[in-house]
């Protein structure tokens, strides 16, 4: 990989770094088979569980490795993306929960809110130990901004009903975050979130994710019918239907490595056909493939599309530390994060169709080599098109959310 | 569809595009199961032939139904296209070979050469009666300008030794039109074509298609070990390399289906997302999709791809039967094949690139549903992929020829 | 100009488009000058006038030229545009207002409305004796489905009161075509058009037309205060801000000559720097710059966007005369006018930023030559920009109109 | 301006920043009378040289203000480029001599080369005391690598001979550096610089520059005729013709404030544009155009191209800074250099292209206002084009040196 791939900035940081790139050598060799099966890697996760990878974003006090910076964790990701994407934006999917957890209980703690920070705090703990946690958020129908899995008062606690798509890691997550809503006494509905783990009675997780490509990201449906769950267990949050501090958090800090993931899938694709590119002869001159013009000339496309992408995630993770990580989370205003989610917005729009275009790009270099199944070139124009599909928010309403920030209007998206 | 779609221009034209719209029909039901097992749509060509439609490209002198118009053909396979890209693709194949034939044969007449004429006419009776042809010019390692399948003289004919790749239709074509080279006595190399028919001893048609899309083309590859043809089945063409005649009319008559095929996919996802969008709702405001502004900017994105695609289509198509249908044969000029040939490359490179992102557009608009196996938008996005490898020329040596012509250099591609 | 440039299709529309080549040759040697001090081709004018150029759009029986596809109509103004941008959207303006008076006057035959078609066969024959006539339709602050313009009755007839921008050609029209509004007793308002002689007292044309580009084209303000016209003189059409059929035939058939002028300037640009890359060489090697491979790429890519521009002109141009002119006017629904207009929009956005793009490209091929004032690069990249800005519809409302056309909603653009 | 506009890194940086908005602020009230009358900004420079602005690349301990990071001195650039782009262009053009004297010097003391150390230590107070310099590099007929200006050694000294061409800040400049040839005895030719001080006999400094944009950066033409410079002011330095670590150092740091002049240019236009939509209402409803959805959605286009070329400025100007000024400059290996060179040319395509995109989107959004001569963003148009014209590279050789350093072929480009 050339000088200009994106690098830690903390020493904890590049140490993490090592060791998701020695996890990726060995994810890599497992990538096609996961993905012709449709199959989870839970030796992957096994493996990433034993040598501490999975704590990763979790602070050394509670057991973990302490890469606290945003962007940091982002370049581990996009090392394992390059191995296998679907292990990828899994992981990222548990680091984006570890992130945001802990920022909630450094904000309890800068509020005085004891009872709060325990509990965050003993969630900490279970992550540090290497318990897994994904965000069950996506359903059908609605966005991410209008669950509509309900949350009920029973007695001893919460009942939870509703069904969830897109679960990314649900083959191996210990705690479900599942995004709902709530109906008040007078007829609105709250926002919150419910904390469920795996084997609560009434909760059900499919096996039945198959798609065009991250087949190996176990992104089954999970169903709630009659789920009970302890009355600690549900957090209230907002309006239902607010874009607010959560969900703003959640799309920057959390989304930030899926970025990375698709860029590192483009980067695998970009190096394959480089080898490629300059052993492969052509007849009758017999001179590789990589001394024609045509040739230099896609690959200096390819290229700047891949270079653009790492300025993107370099920048966009810089602004993210400097508002969600250096700052103390209570002095960062609600119209600060809608800047920064309308500036990560354009990043994820440019960096995701920059990613798609190297692979496009890599598999017209590969002059048809690359359509045959066999090529990796096949899985990871499949993979990398994922990306567009990651919420918040939906490729089809980014323009608007970013063209009312810019313009200073009310931020948000049509109903 | 709209009231824009492709129409033809000729009486004999509309009613071969109503046939090919009546097979569309069948052809789109068993769609999915020849991707998923990767099977050939046998029974696709077996309704086609008994039909008729598969002598669409033959004069009805020779028992054809008669479309000579290139650009009517092109409409005819971009119906099918949108029930099947790999049906639509095998039966150009087939067409093309029929449509250059006939040139060959108003050549051979024009210049009073009786012998070739004769045979030609044969050839055309051949087809008339339901025979099927495909071109088996692709080879590893090289490009279609320089085959590396030999052809040497022995006795009673000559031998045919080589390696064909995407040898699309090879599972029903009971004739190859096999290009390849021939030493002459001074060392140089001749560019010739064989004819080969299916069953002759020494051609094996391997079953080996297994591709990212057009996974019903049978593109399967073809050996020719020690293959003898008669005397009479080896045409030397010119030298070895030289972008003559016969392959401008190739990359250009001989290649406009191809593009009609991938727009018709790109119509089908068009299609299906529209019916999707408004029909689905979404909470909680329980609106149709196509009320949302994101949605309906998406929508005018894919449109105006569409529409481009259809533009260029309808005007190269035009262009092409003016110059290589409605004028004599002779009376063309290398140096007016060399224009036409750098305009289809304009429009190929457009039409191809459309298709793809019209889909792609499609596959935003869905939100997520088109990303799963189940769904057809995953398999249009796969088969309309294959668009920019086929040749000639390739996608990577387009930008310069078409930048030679347009600035009068010779025109050529690099070796 | 390669052979692949715009066309006419029928006879009559040969000898006019050979007409305008003759006119453009002239007018070529005077555009720099207008360009430098903002002048008004007059002279140009006269003499279109005197060879009868300008009654191209009128029929015959009416002592016009007689050239009644719009498609030829846009390859004549296309010429014009490689001459002179500013006299080519000039003479344009005329086309369109003469166009849409005959398809008017036989609407009006067709439904048996005498008196109409008699007042309008009297405006038609004028315009076959040599009258200039313009719309007067943009106003600052709304868009051309609202005009604020007022008309009021008065004894003997209407008042006109309002100011238009951009009002393109008046210093030479004879006759405005003025877009307005008349408040009905019900206080609504009904849109309307009033056609007002050059010289009416009240009406008053600045000389204060002073741009970026297309400096040219007269394009002046033109303030109507206490303007009286006679009663025929004003024509009440339907609701204020209305969508109507009078709108989306302008929209459509009026401005595909528009289109035709900026392909005309970026095949001109296309011209010049193409003779310029093959006569000048570059040290050390003195091998003229059309050899070198950057170079050929650049200019394919300026190439592949001329054929674009062209291929949706050809295309658009047979649409618009199939639906407007070869069918009788009563039998076009208003669905179908919205079809028409929807694909038109696409079109208007494909060309105009193609021949943007190509003109731009030329500069980068003139290495710096072209950015020096001399020249003409300098001035086809300011006019050329004036396309974007041509209403109906705003670029900015383009694609809201497409979509919704596209997904069967209600046709309109946000207020 | 955002949250997201560039800032500097640096303690001094930062002071430095703050003092070029300031100039900026008068700077741009002259702006317009500069381009209308095409007068260089005489006044402006006075007011940079007497506030010490001018000296901001010269170390402290010769006098400057010590902004050794080229990525702050490019924020700085990117003010003025806020205010009027010509001053921006032209101060960079001094900024990147400075800067390249102060590395040349860093080099001598690495090696131990008192001789030249204490030469450029000279240049270097001669700079902290105000002196302004600029390079004199283009010629017509030829690239940078390879200047015809031609060093023939006479008594006392060089006689430089030759004709320069875009030579922008010569109205002030005290001292040209001036690229050269000189034809050793072996009949070859060695490349070199030559110093110049203004006023020397033989120069003639032309008052010749008249561009479409860019009009107050005084590009004159330079002649030099029996120009005779001292023995000590002629510097061989490598083969003619060799992209060298000189060229390499320029192309990079020399020119990355150049692109942050551009987006100045694009972020005024942006700004401008914005404040407008935000006032301005539109008849029939009186909503400011800020609130509707088109407009809505082309100014998230807009910020996305903005986001994206402040990405690129700020990840280019760490790498350049990483390996051109806190390494030694002795310890930088000519295929880092290029290296660096490749992803730089990536990073200069993307934001001219960005910066251009930007402006003509501001112009969409003015609705035709902005078209008009008085409006500033005719002038932007024209300012922002210049961007691709600057070299080394050319836009057109760009792609091939990216692809071959990217592919590991010689890295170079077609002579």
């Amino acid at each position: 990989m050339s000088n200009f791939e994106l690098r830690p900035c903390s020493d904890v940081g590049r140490e993490y770094v090592e060791l998701a790139e020695r996890h990726a050598l060995e994810i890599a060799t497992c990538a096609e088979e996961h993905d012709r099966e449709g199959t989870f890697p839970v030796e992957a996760f096994d493996a990433m569980r034993a040598s501490g990878l999975v704590t990763a974003a979790v602070p050394q006090e509670f057991g973990g490795l302490g890469v606290t910076s945003i962007h940091d964790l982002m370049v581990g990701v996009n090392r394992l993306g390059r191995a296998d994407g679907s292990v990828a934006i899994a992981l990222n999917m548990h680091f984006a929960v570890s992130a945001i957890v802990w920022r909630m209980y450094r904000g309890a703690r800068e509020r005085g809110d004891e009872g709060t920070s325990a509990g965050l705090g003993e969630f900490l703990g279970a992550l540090g130990s290497g318990a897994i946690a994904m965000a069950n958020a996506t359903e059908s129908g609605t966005d991410v901004r209008f669950p509509m899995t309900e949350v009920t008062q029973v007695d001893g606690g919460w009942r939870v009903d509703g069904r969830k798509i897109f679960g990314t890691l649900s083959p191996v997550a210990d705690v479900m975050v599942v995004t709902c809503r709530h109906r008040r006494d007078d007829g609105s509905y709250a926002g919150g979130t419910a904390i469920v783990f795996r084997g609560t009675p009434g909760q059900t997780i499919l096996d039945n994710w198959d798609a065009l490509g991250m087949r190996g990201s176990g992104s089954h449906d999970v169903v709630y019918e009659n789920c009970v769950i302890p009355e600690a267990m549900f957090f209230e949050e907002s309006d239902w239907g607010e874009l607010d501090e959560g969900l703003l958090v959640i799309g920057t800090a959390g989304n930030l490595g899926l970025l990375g993931s698709f860029v590192g899938i483009a980067e695998a694709a970009r190096a394959h056909v480089a080898e490629l590119l300059r052993k492969r002869t052509k007849q009758p001159t017999g001179r590789p493939l990589a001394e024609r013009h045509g040739i230099q000339h896609a690959m200096a496309e390819l290229d700047i599309d891949l270079h653009t992408c790492r300025a993107h995630l370099s920048w966009m993770g810089t602004q993210i530390d400097r508002l969600l990580v250096d700052r103390p989370v209570t002095s960062v205003s609600i119209g600060e994060l809608h800047e920064l989610m309308a500036a990560f917005q354009a990043s994820k729009l440019v960096v995701q169709r920059g990613a798609i275009d190297a692979v496009d790009k890599a598999l017209q270099l590969s002059g048809g080599a690359g359509y045959l199944t066999p090529s990796p070139l096949s899985r990871w124009y499949r993979d990398v098109r994922a990306g567009p599909f990651m919420q918040p928010l939906s490729a089809n309403d980014a323009h608007e959310y970013i063209g009312k920030v810019g313009l200073g209007q009310v931020p948000s998206v049509e109903e």
